[in-house]
């Protein structure tokens, strides 16, 4: 393949470049700027490591950190091929949130030395945002990360396609004038991704969640559950379903897909007709858009040529910018749901079916998802 | 101490951030700068590593990495007291290197876990300067990393002072009609500081090197030496001088004070008369320079209030950007030697007492450093 054409011109030399703030062309610049001015800037945070977030660039940016290992469909290409990646990611945080971000790629997929790493270099940034790190290992990363951190860590494979998702449905909900919590829903995929989805649509409020992974639904027959999978098991599937994906499909308002697959046909007919059908792999759908219109009235994809492109832009800049500006140390539950009605909400007087979710362009959502999230740290009214 | 005045409030928010180089405003911009269009940038990548260098950012940008063990002169004050100093670097490398850098302090001053992280975030940068790391474990530090590494690695605080004191004295030497060879230096300092310069000051053809640490001369009489200092004692004083630091001055020609301490004008008046005298600890030099002007025709110190401020940013920003430019693993010391000289020849034509380096703003400086690492990355002439 040559590398060739308007995409790899668009990429030659990087996306990115820092710049200074201050001014630096005089003598008196340099001696404030630097030595030996600085030394009591160093002086005042050594005494004091909370001012660390007041005199230094650590208040607005993050790390986003890869070990290269599940980078968008591509599967383990590595750190190197990663870059181009979070370099984009890096933009988008600085584009939409306002956010400084710097590109980490690491040349380790060991759980444990991923962790001493992010722990080492963490004093150099306000947040952590992990991207495209294989399941099921970025599970204990992000959990060993938030505990040993006091600066939010968030992967945002997980929870920021999970609030996305979150939103789109709530809307969805409104549009078809059913409860969240009365739905019955389907997710296949049950990485990273779907994971995170599932936790999140409970936590939201939907009482029927059924994951299936690639063996069928995570129910009472399936013994070769462990670890995350068989903690999500016991989350959900209050009916006790059991069986193949059909199974867990038949009757089911909602399907949403993070597989990466494809889902048969046959499956999706057996869904309650009039509901929604998130199919969100990239670049192909589990259920090409044309079969899904022929069992949902709603329908979304993770692709930008189609309608209702569910996209992690609309959540990771806000989420972080708000978190950046509460100042909090973790990005709780509260603060993700939060995040997920902001992103409904600018959408929620102009509902269509083909606008359930805002486009990743619209400049509203991330001061609102900022807010709500900011609004979230300082915990529920009359409780502060 | 109250955080207010001027120095407080140019370091509020930190002196940096990042900027995206391409567009991101449409759809279109955002499906090449990030999925689905990036994914061929990634594929060719994986296919062909070199090609990172070119469609990723780490062709222009290096990671100044410290553990807050030996901050300017405040000491071992930690990763997060020292950010504002990295910061100040990284805006240097940017304004007189146009080189993008980006600030890691690292939680660890274990040498191991510091060489571990560094490679394990290497993929991300194309080169690394390391900054304000204690000596002796910095030359460990340096040489693995050295070797581990496919990109250069330059400790600052040893290299970047040895070129522009190296610069510096081949200024002085023309100036007092001498040649390099023939001088008598005696480097007080045995650090991460005094290693370097009285390393490339025998590189550079200085025959005569004799080096003191706080218990005087490192020479023949002395039992108590290991590691760097071991070396150093068999690499210098050729004449096999013993005793304190006014027995080794005897009869010198330059001393160059990087030792922090003070320094007696009884020692100093044993020297020979006409000679030079860089005294470079800040903010108090070695040898104050009224005391100094008693003993030696030129001096210099470290300070931007006196003339011939040997300041490491006339080195640091051109050398990476020559190293950076000819894609070299790297920096050799045929590098730093063609970086002195660059530096010096800057103020060649111009030579004075008071202007035996060029000033800290002299915009030549740099591409002129650039231009002749990246020529001594290519060989010597007739032999590439």
């Amino acid at each position: 393949m040559a590398e060739s054409g308007p995409v790899f011109e668009l990429h030659r030399g990087g996306k990115m470049a820092v710049r200074s703030t201050v001014p630096l062309s005089s003598r008196e610049d340099l001696s404030r700027a630097y030595t030996p001015g600085v030394a009591e800037v160093c002086r005042a945070i050594a005494a004091n490591g909370a001012l660390a977030r007041e005199y230094t660039w650590i208040g607005h940016v993050v790390a986003v950190v890869t070990d290269g290992s599940a980078v968008l469909g591509l599967g383990n290409i590595g750190p190197r091929a990663a870059l181009p990646v979070m370099e984009g990611k890096a933009v988008l945080f600085k584009e939409f949130g306002g956010v400084d971000a710097v590109p980490i790629c690491l040349d380790t997929q060991d759980t444990d030395e991923i962790v001493a790493t992010v722990v080492a270099l963490a004093p150099s940034f306000g947040g952590i945002n992990l991207e495209d790190i294989a399941a099921p290992r970025c599970f204990e990363i992000e959990r060993r990360l938030d505990d040993q951190l006091d600066i939010p860590v968030f992967h945002d494979d997980q929870h920021g396609t999970a609030i996305v998702v979150l939103a789109a449905l709530r809307n969805a909900a409104r549009l078809l004038g059913r409860d969240l919590g009365e739905l019955r829903v389907v997710v296949s995929g049950a990485g990273a991704a779907g994971s995170a989805v599932s936790r999140m649509l409970v936590a939201g409020g939907v009482a029927d969640v059924v994951m299936c992974d690639s063996r069928g639904v995570l129910g009472p027959n399936r013994t070769d559950l462990s670890g995350e999978k068989a903690a999500l098991a016991a989350l959900t599937n209050p009916r006790r379903v059991g069986g193949a994906i059909a199974d867990g499909l038949r009757g089911a308002d909602v399907l949403i897909g993070v597989s990466g697959g494809t889902i048969e046909e046959s499956a999706v007919a057996g869904m309650r007709p009039g509901g929604a059908i998130f199919a969100l792999a990239n670049p192909t759908p589990e259920v090409d858009p044309s079969i899904a219109a022929r069992h949902a009235a709603v329908i979304a994809t993770g692709r930008s040529d189609y309608p209702n492109q569910i996209n992690n832009v609309l959540a990771f800049p806000g989420v972080f910018r708000g978190a950046l500006d509460a100042g909090v140390s973790r990005i709780t539950a509260a603060m993700k749901l939060a995040a997920a009605d902001a992103i409904a909400s600018v959408v929620a007087e102009n509902l269509a079916p083909d606008s359930i979710v805002p486009s990743p362009l619209d400049p509203r959502v991330a001061p609102a998802v900022a807010a709500a999230v900011a609004r979230a740290a300082r915990g529920p009214v009359g409780h502060d």
